[in-house]
């Protein structure tokens, strides 16, 4: 057994993860800057599996027993998608149009490793317990297909990293069996804490994964961006050619209609969903209402909620 | 042809190459946050060499140049030596071993490539024109055999980046024919311009060259340590069963005894070497006695040109 201790450089790390060393990084001050001065790393044995008796364990598959489930549905092709969102009908769209398109390449059995990330997210992001929930009720209605969706968390911690993290991101869904993984503009992207503007270069992340290092057995999925289409009354591929017809409904937007009690458009997400969200927002509110929180003043004006909810 | 147009992240440039934003750093100042904020790139086509007329033209050899060389010479090994400080014996004893562990190896023609950088240096850094001077005694005196010895000025300019930049200059080694490069401890390291302590690991140069894509095809030589040994009154390697027998003479305190006109132990640097030395920093006392620092009081004291000095 070969044990490795070294030394905990957090300014490097830090600068070399994040690219800026700047106030307010989402995981830097929770799990970097009150670590230790040292590391510790090696081989691991796994003993027993990790259970958090938290009622997911079973969405908890080691690469290994994802590998397994892959084979069991006699998948020929695999491919993931990473989220910490809720899954509106604009992603469900272009899961099952990858599919579609994998289909239409030759692939027989395409399956979709819907993988959402599981530790830690910023404090305005949904928490996992509710995520998980609401992408019950997403495979329940049927927006995605059960026979061919595989629902399970990824355990990482979410860094906001950008192009560094999208790499870890694709190489962890390598090792989980996926040979296909979607990717967006601005993966694991966020604002600059001081700054205001995007912290990293929108395109960077999707050229990274292109040219990293290990990354080559997999093959890369444009995301296509898909927006409410006023007209048709769901969501849909932005049609570049008719862009006043296109809503694009944001994180925030999305939490503030919840958090207001006001439904979205129809066919913006399943109803089942929705209603998960809302109940999230209540229990928020119930928060704030029954005392444990009234070191917040005027806490019920919209989209005040970000500062309160911890996941 | 492709131009390229991209916009200058600085802070992430600066944070991803040195793994700091600290004030302070080489080279960012004078030239990152100077500059502007568009990038421009492509291919290159070279229409004549650029010619710089400072007497060394005949030293910038490029890559197509040194291979021509290497042939004509023919080499079946070519060893790479980075350097941007004259070079004292201990330099000359590792690469003359590192020729013989080569010619012990089978090959039968070994030639080095002495390649110090001719770019940005620190103000403290001995200018590159007093660094030819002092290279060319090494190899007149035969310090350095000339026939299997190619001295050229690689062009770029000094980052002190450490892990980042070793793989710079191992990758422009590489392409100048190079298939053998020296690597010590440290390489292209400095002390964190804040903080005192060293800014990176020692160990990372080292390994990260061992794992960087692109870098497969160069095979590392690991830099054993010379010191000045007062036995046997020369510079030796260093022989950790007797340490009290070494003296370890830095680059501080090679130009605090160049300065102050002290001689340096017999054995140290060739005398010709050393009077290029001795040289370069009387000019830098008649710059002073002149007149053209008199903003400096107090210059004669020992170690205070670092901040006269530029090159």
């Amino acid at each position: 057994m070969c044990i490795e201790i070294y030394k905990h450089n957090k300014e490097e790390r830090i600068a070399r993860t994040w690219g800026t060393t700047a106030e307010g990084l989402p995981y830097v001050k929770e799990a970097i800057e009150n670590a230790g001065n040292w590391l510790i790393g090696g081989d691991l044995e796994v003993i027993e599996p990790i259970k958090y008796n938290d009622g997911l364990d079973q969405y908890r598959l080691s690469p290994v027993e994802l590998r397994e489930e892959f084979s069991r549905r006699n998948a020929d092709a695999v491919f993931a998608f990473q989220l910490r969102n809720p899954v509106h009908n604009g992603h469900a769209l272009l899961m099952t149009d990858t599919r579609r398109r994998l289909l239409e390449m030759g692939y027989r059995n395409p399956i979709l490793l819907l993988h959402p990330l599981g530790g830690f997210t910023k404090a305005d992001d949904v928490p996992l317990s509710w995520r998980m929930k609401q992408h019950e009720k997403v495979l329940e209605e049927g927006v995605l297909d059960p026979e061919t969706t595989v629902v399970a968390i990824f355990p990482s911690p979410m860094h906001y990293a950008g192009p560094t993290e999208v790499q870890w991101h694709a190489k962890s869904r390598i090792n989980a069996g996926a040979n296909f993984y979607i990717v967006g503009r601005d993966p694991a992207g966020m604002k600059h804490p001081k700054e205001g503007r995007d912290l990293y270069d929108a395109d960077h992340g999707k050229k990274v994964l292109s040219m990293a290092p290990g990354l080559e057995k997999l093959n890369i999925l444009p995301f296509k961006v898909a927006a409410y289409d006023v007209k048709k009354q769901k969501m849909d591929f932005f049609d570049p050619s008719r862009p006043q017809d296109f809503l694009f409904i944001s994180g925030t937007k999305m939490r503030d209609l919840a958090q207001n009690r006001k439904d979205p458009p129809d066919g913006f997400m399943c109803p089942g969903g929705w209603k998960v969200l809302v109940e999230y927002y209540e229990t928020l509110l119930e928060t704030v209402s029954n005392g444990s929180a009234t070191h917040f003043p005027g806490v019920r004006k919209q989209g005040s909620f970000k500062r309160q909810s911890t996941p």
